[in-house]
């Protein structure tokens, strides 16, 4: 699958105009330098161990690799975030979305790198997230945030319990 | 895709030895005479119309059916119960849910036609589903309940907001 260019034709992230056509649009808000750019992707071919890394370094738990491998797999859409200077590329963010295709999405896993956070970037890689379900036509966007991310959704327009809606999770007894 | 019996080996919600191997299991807690028996089914090959006509008996809003048969394909599981009197059966039940066939499951559209609440059939259904959930070793089974039915989930085992976890609806601007 090809890189960010072949899934959204924006305007709205796209800032640099020294990013070949090849390797995708980059993100404004962010400037590493003259060579860095930040470049978002939705190819599923995820070095996991490295995506790991990115996990790890947010404190999240390990979780097997093949379950990840086949989580990704299984997603209806995964968007992640890079740093790329020349031609090395460095996983910084990703998220995820389960969906049936017609109604619903839930958007799972969102993760920026420490290192890049309060920059915008888990913004943008949210706002791309959500424009590409609504471009599948997905009317019901869907997340479930712990405590310390609900403002963070909020600002994106996600509203907690809409109606009395609650989100549940079942627990083994 | 065969009937009940294909995906569930269980004696929890086997109660009659009158039911064809061919056919599936029946549920106990329901006898509605001799002939009338209620039939679960993960077969995806259902009448649209027959389910909306279902839908339109608790009062949802109608959905293009182009999508609900999009939905229904691309879900990760589908279970459906029947009133089966000979060989005659209604679809007098649905639910669905999505998955990324790993870590997390999303249940939706759970429905029981009025004429068949009150006697334990939704909480047979939900048993069910979430059996079938656990057996494919999905960990995180999640949904998001209206107000009036949170109650019901409740005693399912499903808990609202666990750890200040909150479930997030986006709304377009």
């Amino acid at each position: 699958m090809g890189f960010w260019k072949s899934l959204f034709n924006t305007s709205e992230t796209a800032a640099a105009t020294k990013v070949p056509r090849s390797e995708g649009l980059t993100s404004s808000g962010f400037a590493g330098g003259t060579d860095t750019r930040i470049v978002f992707s939705t190819d599923r071919d995820i070095d996991l161990y490295e995506l790991e890394e990115l996990c790890d370094a947010v404190g999240w738990s390990r979780r097997p690799l093949r379950k990840v491998k086949k989580a990704i797999q299984h997603s209806f859409l995964v968007l992640t975030m890079w740093e790329q200077k020349g031609s090395r590329r460095r996983l910084i963010g990703f998220s995820r979305a389960t969906s049936d295709h017609a109604f619903n999405a839930t958007i799972w896993d969102v993760v920026v790198h420490p290192d890049f956070q309060g920059r915008g970037l888990g913004k943008t890689l949210m706002a791309n997230l959500i424009k590409k379900l609504r471009s599948e036509d997905i009317s019901n966007i869907t997340l479930f945030a712990d405590p310390h991310v609900v403002d963070f959704y909020r600002n994106l327009g996600f509203m907690p319990d809409p109606e009395g809606i609650k989100g549940m999770f079942w627990y083994p007894e």
